[in-house]
């Protein structure tokens, strides 16, 4: 018999509160808390049940989509982004990604672990994708499915999406955008662009904890889905039977997280009282200020003006100045978070954001008055 | 142009607490909620780095483990299921599936999903297997997996894990064991038993609410992985890279689920208070409380005595009466959930569960005595 292991003993939590200017968790309203923090009733409970169309018919507003199949899928945007893929890219089909930051890599790297013949269509990070550089891939290799990022939060660009779908479906195939980084604080209609397979995540501009992925697909998406000669290859994902427990089915599948759906309730709510268009208005009239702010200290923004994310600002770290020290600066004399860059962009910028409740007139403030000091004792 | 999709506007919540008697989610206490309700902080703020060491510490004493590999997967239980099968199941792979109840039909499931050859040992829903039927089932075929599920919600069985890894690892493989409604609850020792891989939610025993899913992986697991000759055909659940983000190495691979987290910490601590001990203790006292009750009704129960789990009782519904309208009449008139049957067994018992913070003697009390007044009017 082996000596049993004995519990450790640790101190309650106590965590103020930060400034989350980073790319995500994006700061939580207390509503949103307060409401995650109600009791618990069970997952197939009328009262559950209710919640959740609900939160489905406040997707749809958000998504601005009639589409029967949306739901926050119980896990990350990164859960929402498989899901998308395992549920569309079926072996040895070809898939087009277009690649122009870290999240483009990511979905180009799961369409080839769900067995998609890969090709992907590059751009430096900071460049947005232009359609007639799709038009032309496409007239070379038609694809079952065309992936995009529309706020890549490595870069800090947004991609326009203005006439993608209408390309990717004369030759047959399906548009998957990834709006993980953009839904809810940048205009966006997948019903008016023709999105077929749409997904998000909960801690970005929709400003609720991370734990939850939108997400929604059309008409051509579920008819994929239906078609497929084999089951997805994933089972927790495999939005076949996660629409039956959403849908009037109701056939248990997993245990939807009560909680984090109670949160993502209120969040939404909150979204629907303020409305898209003035959330989205917000966000940018906040960025350009950021934007002004940013530079007026002599800094330069990594993404040319007509490119600009407006919830993720990427400012180029000046020359002599060691990114790292000030963002531990802004963290211990601040409170204050934001991110150093991702993959190629490592080291060479900051990323700023402002999504759902961080983006507010006050943050903006307080971040530039801090970056200022800092950067006043860190330039060479 | 499209007419904008106008947003719906809906109360906010409004939900009393339930007594959740059913098969989980269990009842969560005050100071995991709160717990829950603290501001969010970054995925990767030191604050919170030093919190994810700590649940992964906390686990390691709830697993009754020394494996560094022990971490809360980003989803539910049926999450970490998939997890733990995706990391162990090669395509191709002969693979043994103990198959007494609902979850372990999921199981088998999963393991074909992902290539595995599988073949399944069955028993009775309501019945052990045997170990010695598994030794003439490896020694006709040898299995690189062997899984079996350590308490069965669908079926209330507590199955007996004494000698099986030694089965397993003669022949060459390694063992899977789900403790979903275990953990916590009733005694287990995963290094003890010498389990390979062993995974649980937790919004059962641990008393939280669901979204999370704790996995565990032994030195055998830890290998095959770092063997496996293609990557883990699932993205999200890979847990060579999920090891990266939670290890000494802080590789972002997705954002963690905050607040869910923070409460996972609050209820291990509790249960680090508690003591293993004492938790499993009261959990066979009231469920012990629980069954003489529910025979004192004239109820049998569906489970022979030797093999009932503590934390999830099935009762035979007596002929005459209909299952759902006494669970209606629970959850109308005394605010109490428990559950119907699960696949063969449904219609034919209730399962009661008794999880957690849900073990408690004043719930039996009152879970016995609105039984007896309503089926007082239900019998025939």
């Amino acid at each position: 018999m082996r000596k049993p292991i004995e519990p450790p003993h640790y101190p309650c939590l106590e965590m103020g509160p930060r400034m989350l200017l980073g790319p995500g968790p994006s700061m939580v309203h207390p509503r949103v808390l307060q409401a995650m923090a109600g009791p618990v009733i069970g997952h197939l409970d009328p009262a559950f049940l209710q919640v959740m169309d609900r939160i489905q018919d406040m997707l749809r507003y958000v998504f601005q989509t009639q589409n029967p199949l949306t739901i926050p899928v119980s896990g990350t945007g990164s859960a929402a982004m498989e899901a998308a893929v395992a549920n569309s890219v079926e072996p040895g089909h070809p898939v087009l990604v277009c690649v122009g930051g870290f999240f483009g890599g990511r979905l180009a790297e799961m369409a080839r672990r769900y067995g998609g013949d890969v090709q992907t269509l590059e751009c430096p990070w900071g460049e947005v994708i232009d359609p007639q550089q799709v038009r032309k891939a496409l007239e070379n290799r038609p694809a079952k499915v065309v992936a995009i990022v529309h706020g890549e939060t490595s870069s800090g660009v947004q991609q326009p999406l203005e006439g993608l779908a209408q390309l990717v479906h004369d030759q047959g195939g399906m548009l998957l955008v990834d709006c993980v980084a953009s839904l809810g604080g940048v205009p966006l209609s997948v019903d008016e662009l023709d999105i077929d397979i749409c997904y998000s995540g909960s801690q970005k501009c929709l400003s609720v904890p991370p734990g939850l992925g939108p997400i929604t697909l059309g008409p051509r998406a579920e008819q994929v889905l239906r078609d497929r000669p084999a089951p997805v290859p994933n089972w927790y994902l495999d939005l076949s039977m996660v629409q039956k427990y959403w849908g009037a089915e109701r056939t248990y599948h997993h245990t939807a997280p009560i909680s984090a759906n109670f949160g993502l309730y209120e969040g939404l709510r909150m979204l629907c009282e303020e409305g898209l268009e003035a959330s989205w208005a917000r966000h940018q009239r906040n960025a350009e200020m950021l934007w002004a702010g940013v530079e007026a200290l002599g800094l330069a923004l990594h993404v040319a003006g007509e490119h600009r994310l407006p919830s993720l600002t990427t400012v180029r770290v000046p020359q002599g100045v060691d990114e790292m020290t000030v963002r531990r600066r802004l963290l211990q004399e601040f409170n204050l978070e934001i991110a150093g860059g991702l993959g190629e962009l490592k080291g060479k910028v900051w990323r700023i954001g402002l999504m759902g409740h961080s983006s507010r007139t006050e943050n903006v403030k307080l971040l530039l008055a801090a970056l200022e000091e800092i950067l006043r004792s860190e330039r060479p």
